[in-house]
């Protein structure tokens, strides 16, 4: 059994991920607030990489059932209906729309995940939702962070770090781990996937800087939502959840 | 004082390290065969990313004076001089001549240091007069890590999280960190960069596997030689290293 994870997009090998599950992880905050949105009732995600692209696949929906949402440099974009914080995603917004969401981070590590089996998209939210479809569906599971800006992000990889060695605990076996998943699971016994840790990142310090410290507790927390988001074709909607 | 280190050659965005003084490392092997090769009277050294190349710059130098070296996935390249072993690097062997050396990730991290103020060549061997010349130079360095084709290597990452604590210890002020030096910090404290860890990293188990065992320990010495190899126009050759 082998357990890849990758700490930034550009790592990505396509062979390397092909007939495999992956898990996306944009902890701060595209696939936390995507979670979030789709608990509260949104219909479907389509993520997508630029503004330009967002507006004319809107423009496929119908007014009414749609809603733009995104962000660029942690800052909502001009004429989107929502930005990129998970408080924003409510379920009076949401519930029974679309969502078209460009986000810097998160829709490029998505577009990397061509050839995958499945494309399950993690949070802290929803970590034990994923890490039980992990255990059920056995193989080869990839974990792939999105980092920041091409770069690495100590948050992602903490939390990668968490959701492998929960993996591992629950599913025991003889795991091969590459480098970069010894080194998340020793990054997540080092800083915990907590509030302190998403403050000191460059994710975290750019939030508070933008006025967005309460999104730092909200990601940070842990199994509060079991939901699994599943990329499918061009967009994210809720699996059904096996029974535990 | 930033102090910023990227973990694969892929993050690198040219604007960043502009001016700057980058170090890079490829521990297991490229750079701590350089250093040695150095050490031991090889006048210069070209990397170069293909054996294409490596054969076209080996022909504009008379036949006596040079040395085709390098390797592909561990092993010795057919017809070149010598391969990447830092233990073929002998005294007999490189004094005097000319390196051509071609590597899977040490040379093509090389060749994403472009605008860079100062490019040193850094491995656990030197590590002492490499921090010592980041004292020295003042302002905000960066370490570039080469990876593992493409991918993030552990051995790598110790190293650069070992280098940063010593020249944070040794130019004490208020430094601020990327999250990869944050991590490659607290993997250094974690892993040590020894020999355990670079057998139980994917590059050690390559070499391990290529009957390269003894290099592990070969790369894994540290501060065993006082000399600061740089990078100036194509080729690397001893600086000068500032009395202490």
């Amino acid at each position: 059994m082998r357990l890849d994870i990758y700490l930034t997009p550009g790592e990505v090998v396509p062979g390397e991920i092909a007939e495999r599950t992956v898990v996306v992880l944009d902890i701060l905050r595209a696939t936390t607030t995507i979670t979030h949105a789709l608990n509260n009732g949104a219909r479907a995600i389509y993520p997508v990489s630029s503004i330009e692209e967002a507006l004319r696949l809107a423009n496929t929906f119908g007014r009414d059932e749609v809603l733009l949402c995104g962000e660029r440099k942690c800052l909502p974009i001009e004429g989107f209906d929502l930005g990129n914080s998970p408080h924003e995603f409510t379920r009076e917004r949401v519930a029974g729309k679309i969502l078209v969401m460009t986000t810097t981070n998160g829709t490029a590590a998505l577009s990397m995940t061509g050839g995958a089996a499945r494309v399950v998209v993690g949070s802290m939210l929803n970590m034990g939702a994923v890490v039980a479809e992990l255990v059920r569906s056995g193989g080869d599971p990839v974990i792939l962070c999105s980092g920041r800006d091409r770069h690495f992000a100590v948050e992602d990889a903490v939390a990668a770090g968490a959701m492998a060695t929960r993996l591992m605990e629950e599913r025991p076996g003889n795991w091969v781990l590459n480098d970069a998943a010894l080194a998340a699971v020793a990054l997540a016994r080092e800083f915990g996937s907590n509030t302190a840790t998403f403050r000191n990142s460059e994710s975290g310090r750019a939030l508070l800087a933008t006025g967005h410290e309460s999104d730092l507790d909200f990601c940070a927390k842990t199994d509060t939502l079991n939901v699994l988001p599943v990329l499918h074709e061009r967009n994210i909607t809720l699996s059904q959840v096996p029974a535990s």
